[in-house]
């Protein structure tokens, strides 16, 4: 890590907490909101996965949906098309983890190029950093649908190669997300692995340059290599 | 289904049980048996899937033995190497549902070709209709190892239909995996969705043109046309 020049972060479950949406989910069907928003995001995982192998790429709003519908059905809990649609728009709001905020601003403070790379649309990517007041903290916003193909094809790793202008070995790729930080590690990004729940690492052929509990526990480590540069 | 000239089946999941392999997990982990395989079958898939969107295809056993390291890390459930090669072995050799045997009879006494299209190697395919006495019921049997990219990308549907040598529009393709059965649907296969558990299907753009409980109601309607013929 001793030439990087800027760190790409991932979004959903990375900066931002996808269960967020527990909340909203539990005042539909009380007592069981986390689960309606665990199945709801393994749902849209998968078919953000499926649709890019099948070559049927649709964007990250509709896959939400369409995942929302299928928990709907599959708990047999049923989501009205208004609630539905509000569920779909607390998806827009999420919120950070809670060290994040800080933390992006002592990188920032190393006048450290910070970008985001999502599956999530421009729409959906740029409306979550807005509502968290976070948005000037990124220099760059990048969403999958310019390859139109997700995460973990390499064309999407590529584009924030191609958007921060650095050789990807000069870009640090920041993921929770293993098989997302796997996918980053065989394009051939150096990856820290944010692992807050304490999992181990998915087996994909690759491991994580770094693990880390928190985006706290990174900005200390640059913090204190720039101490005793 | 005026012209249907071959049936091409899905392995896994849908002639053959993958939780066949539940009770040896048992034996290790008593009463947790069923929760090993069932997590042990989730990784499996998203390993293929994820590994064939990344570009780094290992073959079936590879993704088999992957996903059972990360489940038993997982669920803190410790299996020593011994433990996990006799239950990778248990792999290729998982029962048929019960009443897959006189189906795939009587399948073949109305003269209709029967292949199997599977994520598996060939090796795997081979082992698990010999081990059940299957074999013979097969005319082909093609493993997504020879596209070196596993289902739903259409390269390993498009295998069956060279195999075969008919047009896609004259093979039905029969599979209880919905994201399976979406995939043959958006290459171009009628399809056959078995729903053994009735769940709803994925939302992945596609609906399957016959829904069945069950290979017995599959093989009931063609006899039921042939009579009427």
């Amino acid at each position: 890590m001793e030439k990087i020049r800027g760190i790409v972060f991932d979004l959903y479950g990375t900066l931002y907490d996808v269960h967020s949406v527990a909340g909203l989910c539990d005042t539909y069907h009380p007592g069981r909101g986390l689960e309606i928003s665990t199945l709801w995001r393994q749902k849209q995982l998968e078919y953000t996965w499926l649709r890019s192998l099948m070559g049927q790429y649709v964007d990250f709003e509709q896959a939400t949906r369409d995942a929302l519908l299928f928990t709907s059905r599959y708990l047999t809990l049923p989501l009205d098309d208004a609630a539905r649609m509000a569920l779909c728009d607390a998806y827009l709001k999420i919120k950070p983890y809670p060290e994040v905020p800080e933390a992006l601003d002592r990188l920032q403070a190393m006048h450290m190029p910070l970008a985001i790379l999502s599956n999530g649309s421009a729409h959906s990517i740029r409306s979550v950093v807005t509502a968290s007041g976070l948005a000037h903290r990124f220099q760059h916003l990048i969403s999958a649908d310019s390859a139109q193909i997700f995460k973990p094809h390499h064309s999407v790793y590529k584009l924030a190669e191609d958007q921060l202008q650095q050789d990807r070995s000069a870009i640090l790729f920041v993921s929770s997300n293993a098989w997302d930080a796997s996918g980053a590690r065989h394009f051939g990004y150096p990856v820290c692995w944010i692992n807050r729940a304490g999992n181990p690492f998915d087996e994909l052929g690759q491991s994580p340059d770094h693990v880390v509990a928190g985006l706290d526990q990174l900005v200390h480590w640059f913090e204190e290599r720039i101490g005793a540069g």
